[in-house]
């Protein structure tokens, strides 16, 4: 089945077993600020996304399995809790006050702050203080989906596991990337590793999940680790090559925001990497300037194209892409055609996405 | 046992089992910055503290078995994992860089971020933002002592259950807390809900926890938890009182900081609604000032002492103490009764303290 039909039938299924655990909360509350903080989670956590990580578990299981009986839907909801809990905190850390064209979750309470007559923390503050226990929240709701169903309490106690993996994974991803402004003589193998765990993880773990709950031999997680590491890594060097080369009109994003960030794109790695030294350090001048201007944009992206790092990070994504592609080849026996069609059909999306 | 012979024997097991979950973290990592980073949060974890919840845990568990194996020790610090992460995210919510006399875990990466050559954000953010992340380690870090130990997986299920229903409580009464600044007419009520789940909620899990890998019958479950909530509402209650009519030189706590934060501790709301409506509507003035000088704090402790809050207060604890009291009478023929003598003996720490 191809990735968007796959999508089409699941999503539903997805956000009613979301619905579901936020109800839950909201029946046993009589306090009216508590009422509002979990209606706005839930709207929050109900606002869209593609659902890429649940769909991930789903399909993982029903490539093992026959049992087609939408018993996986609960607990693949975990991992679409812990994306979104990680998203809440990023973006109080990045001072992004919306998402997707809606207000981020702590921008809702900055909002939110104006009803008060006493104000014992300034709007800011507010907003972000009851972002973190949003975030937090989300964290631990992403547990119940694996604590209440109907599968075997062994199978549940592995999942969490994988949750847990997951999410030191991301935060070691986070960290790494965070420090990276600091570090000198970065290479691409550095950027790999950050990726692999800031994106490549959470992707891995929904995979491995929706794998042991159809209960199959651990000799199968290697090939699925590096299927779903891989999605990630592809997704994010897309990503970096969109974020400054793409279409702002079809990706709906501006094409100069990594670089005003300065941020380590496997671009700019590799243009550190392969540039002169002249050209290079006139290449790390532009990025730490702190204020940077249209001219140095410009200027930074005539660097990349002269390193012609949009090649040379394009056969990265294909190599990722060839391997991942042997994994599902590897896969091919024990697994339904179905999902194998749904795996090939979203690795091929992600690398050739230009949106 | 008495409460300090039991702190004495069981917090170096505790301290080497929180040590021992992050020596593992530490083997596997080569980045210099997640080195640094684990390093930090080991060195916070391990800073001191009374290792209260672990030791309600450990005793929870001793008291219904005669298997004083120690092999509770290891699952008894997920509880305190999980105080130590609400501290880390408190600090940043509160501004506050130290904790008891040591930096608070922000604080630490405020104070590194000079190491920077290039800094993208400024300290403050730097701080903030490794703070929500180790803060969110922390939370899955405690998930790991239920993961990882000897005991039968269904009881470490059902100690992840009172884990996230623990974190859920906490953030409920944190988040009513923050709130209470914009209520009219708050009762006594409404104080005894919020320090029952903020303060008490995480006590009465970790005797629940630790009761739970006993593998005592559920019927006792209503008795423990009145003793663990009690406790909280107990220790919270003294806490209020030391902290505005404590003597400085014992709790090493100033005593203007309740009053100048305009705090809904149990003395305000009970001046509040023993005062009559002027002196009432002069307390109220006097607490929403956005910045109350030292006359306006004597102000309002000699409204406090005219309303006698002090006694009111120490009655209220005085019927919680009695209730939890009555609750261990209930308990006398079916736990050990050095554990008895724990409890009997930590209540009466709790009710009796003037630090």
């Amino acid at each position: 089945m191809k990735f968007t039909e796959y999508a089409k039938t699941y999503i539903p299924k997805i956000n009613n077993a979301i619905g579901t655990i936020l109800d839950k909360k909201l029946e046993n509350i009589n306090n009216a600020f508590l009422k509002t903080y979990y209606e706005e989670l839930k709207s929050y956590l109900l606002a869209g996304g593609k659902r890429i990580r649940p769909l991930l578990c789903i399909a993982a299981y029903n490539a093992f399995t026959d049992k087609k009986d939408d018993s996986i839907i609960t607990p693949s909801v975990g991992v679409e809790f812990l994306h979104n809990a990680s998203l809440i905190h990023d973006d109080i850390i990045d001072k992004d006050n919306f998402r997707r064209g809606n207000p981020a979750f702590h921008y809702k309470f900055q909002m939110y702050h104006n009803n008060y007559i006493l104000k014992k923390m300034n709007q800011t503050d507010f907003g972000n203080s009851i972002g973190i226990i949003g975030g937090d929240s989300t964290f631990f709701l992403g547990l119940e989906p694996f604590l209440f169903n109907n599968f075997d309490r062994n199978l549940n106690l592995e999942a969490i596991k994988y949750y847990e993996q997951a999410f030191a994974d991301i935060a070691n991803g986070v960290l790494i990337e965070t420090d990276m402004v600091n570090r000198k003589n970065l290479q691409m193998n550095d950027y790999i590793e950050m990726v692999s765990l800031k994106t490549g993880a959470l992707l891995e773990k929904s995979i491995l999940i929706g794998a042991n709950y159809a209960g199959i031999d651990d000799k199968y997680n290697r090939t699925l680790s590096t299927l779903g590491i891989n999605l990630g890594i592809i997704f994010q060097i897309t990503d970096d090559i969109l974020g400054t080369f793409g279409d702002k009109e079809v990706t709906g994003k501006p094409t100069d925001g990594d670089i005003r960030e300065g941020k380590y794109t496997c671009l700019l790695i590799e243009a550190m990497n392969s540039l002169d030294v002249k050209k290079r350090d006139y290449l790390v001048n532009l990025i730490s300037k702190s204020r940077i201007n249209d001219g140095d944009v410009e200027k930074v992206r005539e660097l990349f194209i002269e390193a012609d790092v949009i090649n040379t990070c394009k056969k990265l994504a294909t190599k990722y892409y060839q391997e991942a592609e042997d994994s599902l080849e590897k896969l091919t026996p024990v697994i339904n055609d179905s999902e194998k069609e749904f795996f090939e059909n979203l690795l091929k999306f992600v690398l050739e996405r230009e949106f």
